[in-house]
C-alpha cells in the first residue's frame, strides 16, 4: 500500500463558522493508494475526537494507523480501488493548524488562543483540501463518532461533492449526557495547575493529571458496560502488576493505565477545542428541523449503530435514517451488536466490514 | 415530631473487617419520634453515600434532612407510629469517627488514617447502637443506594434482629462500571495539589477543586439520561447567571454549581473510604453464592427498583429477588419509573410511598 503523509499549506486561509479568521492554516494530511486518472476514487476518512490523520498502516513510529482493520489492501476499504485520504482536523494536535503550533501571524504558539472550531468548519477546511487534490466528488466521505458527523455535514454542506456518506456510532447532535460528560472531563483539565490557564507551553508545563482523569471517563463512555464487566468484572488486579498503589480492582488498573498513556501524548486545549466542537453539532433542535436541514443531500447515506454503544446508541442513527427516508434520500440504516460498546466503529467484524464494502461497491 | 441528635460513645471499640481495630468511636445520630415501651416500633435508616444521620426534618442550620418527603407525621415512615434512627455511618464527615475527627489514641485528626470500612461493618456498629437503643428487633431497617446495601447486610448478619428491610435502588455488589465510575472521581480528588497526599487538613488546605469534579461527575449518575435531556436538553446558559466563564449550555452550569456546593462541605478522604466501601461490596462472586449468603435471612424484604436508574438498575434489584425467593424468603420486587433516576429513591411518589407504606404495615 501506497502511503503519503504531507502538510499542505492553504495561505488563503478560512473564516470560521463563529466569525474568526484564520490568515492561513495547514493541513497534516496522509493518503493510502493511488487517484485514478478520472479522480473518481477517491474516499475521505473523518476522524473521531482523539484520531488523526493517520488512519492506516505503521507510521515512522511504528504505531498502526486508527482504522486500520477497515482500511488497506483487500480490506473493507479497499486501497487497491480507492485513494484514501484522512487529515487531522483543525485545532488538533497532530500536525494540523491547532494549539499547539506556530501561530503565523505572531510566531508564537497558539496554545489556549486558537478559536474554537466547529464540525462544518472542519468539513469547509476538508473541502479545500478536496480542491486543491483535484477531487470534485469523492466516491465516499465515511467517518465513525465525530468522524460520522462529519459525514453527514458533508453531504449536507457540499451535496454535489459526495456520492456516498456512512456516518457510523454517530448522532445529528450530542446528548445533555454527552455535554455533560465532556463537561467533568474539560473540569478536571482546567483545573489541572499546570493547565496555567491554558498557557502551560509557555509555562513549560503539561496538565497531565487533568487530561488523564478525562481520558479514564473517556473510557467508561467508550467501553460497553457489558463488555467492561466480561473483561474485568470485579477481579482484582494482581498486587506485582499495579499501576498505581490505589488500585484494587483490574478495571481501575485498566482506566489508569490508559489515561496515563494518553496523557502523555494528547494536548489539553485540543482536548477542550475537541470536545466542544462535538458538544456544539447539531443539525437542528427537532426533528422536523433536522429533514429540513437534510433536505439537499444527494448522497446515499449507510448509518451504522452498535447496540452496545450508549455513547452514541443507535437509537441516534435511527433518528437521522427517519429523516432521511421523510426526505426521500436513499439510505440505509443497519444495527449491529458490537463487543466493543462506542469503539466498535473501530474494529474490523465480518458483518460490519460487509455492510461498508457492500455499500462502496453498490 | 420529636427530634433528638446525640453523640453515642463506643469506648469498647469495634474489630473492623479489614482486620483493624478502632479502640473506641462515636456515632453521631439523629431520632425522631419515641421508642414504645416494648420497644418494637424501631425503624433503622441507613443513609447513602453522602448522606448523613440527619434524614428528617430541619436541624439548627435549617437544612432539611434527606428523606424527609418519606418520614415524618403521616408520611410513608410514620413518626407518629415509629421511633426512626439514623447515624452518621463510620468513617463519614458529619460528628461520627471518621476523617475529620480527632483519634483519641494520638489527639490528632485521622486524616488519611482513618482505617477503611466496609458495608459489614457499618452494620456491626450500628448494630452495637441498637444495643445501646435497648432495641433487640428493628421493625424496619431500610435504606436507598449504599443504604440498601446495609438493609440487606443487616437481614444477613442479624437475622434475628430484623423483622423487615428495605432495599432501594440497590444492589448485592457493585458493578464494574461503578467501580470504574468510582475510580474516576477518587483520581479527581488524589491529584487536586490541595489533597497533600491525604493531609490536607495538617497543611490548612482543602482539594476542592478535586471534589468538584467528583460529584459533577455523581451527579450524570444519579439522573437519568432522560430526566437529564428534559430537564436541559441542548439549551444554552443565559449569559448573566452562568457560575464560570467557560458554560455554555445549562446542564453544565447545574453541575458546576452542584459540584461547587458539594465541595465546600464534604471531606476528601470520607470520599475515597465510602466510595472504596462501596466498591468492594459483594455478597457473593456468582448468583449461587449470592443465594448461599441470603440463606440465613429471616426477614421479609422490599426490593425497590427504579426504571431511570442507570447506576443500580432494576435488573440488581431482581437478582436480590430471585435469589431470596429461592431461598423461600419472604420479599416482594416493584420496579417504578422514577423521574430522577437513581435519586428517585430520595422523592415521594404516590406509588412509592404506598409501597413502603404497605410494607411496614404488613
Amino acid at each position: 500500500m501506497k502511503i503519503e503523509t504531507n502538510i499542505f499549506d492553504f495561505d488563503e486561509g478560512i473564516v470560521l463558522e463563529n466569525g474568526t479568521k484564520l490568515s492561513s492554516f495547514k493541513l497534516m494530511v496522509e493518503t493510502y493508494g493511488e487517484l485514478n486518472e478520472s479522480k473518481s476514487n477517491g474516499v475521505l476518512l473523518c476522524h473521531a475526537f482523539s484520531g488523526n490523520h493517520h488512519a492506516a498502516g505503521k507510521n515512522a513510529d511504528g504505531l498502526v494507523g486508527w482504522w486500520d482493520q477497515l482500511v488497506g489492501p483487500d480490506k473493507a476499504i479497499d486501497t487497491n480501488k480507492f485513494f484514501v485520504v484522512c487529515c487531522n482536523n483543525l485545532g488538533g494536535c497532530s500536525g494540523s493548524s491547532g494549539p499547539t503550533e506556530i501561530n503565523p501571524l505572531s510566531d508564537e504558539i497558539y496554545g489556549k488562543n486558537f478559536p474554537q472550531v466547529s464540525v462544518e468548519d472542519w468539513v469547509n477546511s476538508q473541502k479545500m483540501l478536496s480542491d486543491r487534490l483535484g477531487i470534485s466528488k469523492w466516491h465516499l466521505v465515511v467517518g465513525g463518532s465525530l468522524g460520522g458527523m462529519q459525514a453527514l455535514q458533508w453531504a449536507i454542506s457540499y451535496p454535489d461533492f459526495v456520492n456516498k456518506a456512512g456516518i457510523l456510532a454517530a448522532a445529528a447532535k450530542s446528548s445533555t449526557q454527552n455535554i455533560a460528560m465532556n463537561e467533568v472531563a474539560r473540569e478536571s483539565i482546567r483545573k489541572d495547575p499546570n493547565f496555567c490557564n491554558g498557557d502551560y507551553i509557555k509555562n513549560n508545563k503539561r496538565p497531565k493529571d487533568g487530561i488523564k482523569a478525562a481520558r479514564m471517563l473517556g473510557h467508561i463512555t467508550y467501553l460497553s458496560e457489558k463488555h467492561m464487566n466480561l473483561r474485568f468484572g470485579r477481579k482484582y488486579q494482581e498486587e506485582g502488576s499495579k499501576v498505581s498503589g490505589n488500585v484494587d480492582f483490574e478495571v481501575e488498573n485498566y482506566l489508569q493505565y490508559k489515561g496515563e498513556k494518553f496523557s502523555e501524548s494528547f494536548d489539553a486545549n485540543s482536548y477542550i477545542i475537541m470536545t466542544k466542537a462535538m458538544d456544539g453539532y447539531d443539525i437542528a433542535t427537532d426533528s422536523k428541523t433536522l429533514e429540513k436541514n437534510m433536505a439537499n443531500i444527494k448522497a446515499s447515506l449507510l448509518i451504522i449503530g452498535f447496540n452496545s454503544d450508549w455513547l452514541y446508541p443507535p437509537a441516534r442513527g435511527k433518528e437521522i435514517q427517519i429523516a432521511a427516508i421523510n426526505q426521500n434520500i436513499k439510505s440505509s440504516y443497519i444495527v449491529l451488536d458490537g463487543e466493543q460498546g462506542h469503539d466498535s466503529f473501530l474494529f474490523h467484524s465480518e458483518k460490519y466490514s460487509k455492510a461498508i464494502k457492500n455499500f462502496i461497491g453498490s
